[in-house]
């Protein structure tokens, strides 16, 4: 599991609000230990915008899923890991700062953003189910 | 935004259960009017066994969102639809089977398959949101 969970490149991350409303958006990850690591980078598009619905929700309810998962037209090769857990926001910090570390290693793109001083969605697994074929790449 | 829902292969759908606890899965989908429907192509892996989770939340909650999106690694071609609303759950009848035809036309792995006894979930969709690049292909 964990060597598909390595090989992907991206996930969905499934949050709600207080009555239960989901959203789910792709986002870019890295994994240590028992923690998922999701970057935020985007900023809302005015300053005087509302946080990001992810955000708000994760504050409402800290209840989340992240589902990673491989498409192929050769449905043989299908094939998702889905971790559930709760969330913390973690806006600084030493381990605010490993995780953005261990995010730009994954993801050469964030060698051109300055995503210091944005926080990091840390999910502690609690369980984690999959379905299909999770045979790496 | 149809255009990109059209031209990509996978979704993903994002319920909650009664307590707001999320759960999210890669879905394939097809789209007419203001409804999208995903196909339920797994059954349980025991007659005796609990209907899928996605079944049972819906059941709990009908709310639910669907995201569309592409990853590529050049991140300026990134972009995703999210489509909200509340879910249909439809077992048989006209609309059942007009579905599950639209989801055979989009798939033909559909065509090995016998999906006709399985139920299709309808998204009523009643907010359309989007970011990034939308452009289809």
């Amino acid at each position: 599991m964990r060597q598909f969970l390595d090989a992907r490149r991206v996930g969905h991350l499934a949050t709600a609000d207080a009555t239960g409303a989901p959203h789910v958006v792709p986002v870019c990850y890295a994994i240590a230990g028992a923690t998922l690591y999701v970057s935020i980078d985007e900023k809302p598009k005015r300053a005087s915008a509302r946080p990001l619905k992810r955000l708000a929700n994760i504050r409402q309810n800290p209840a989340v899923a992240v589902t990673i998962d491989r498409y192929d037209e050769d449905w043989r090769r299908l094939g998702w890991v889905m971790l559930r857990g709760t969330a913390d926001i973690l806006a600084d910090g030493d381990e605010h700062d490993r995780a953005q570390a261990l995010l730009r290693a994954r993801y050469p793109q964030y060698a051109a953003m300055r995503i210091e001083a944005l926080p990091v969605i840390a999910l502690r697994i609690g369980k984690a189910t999959s379905w299909g074929d999770l045979t790496p790449g």
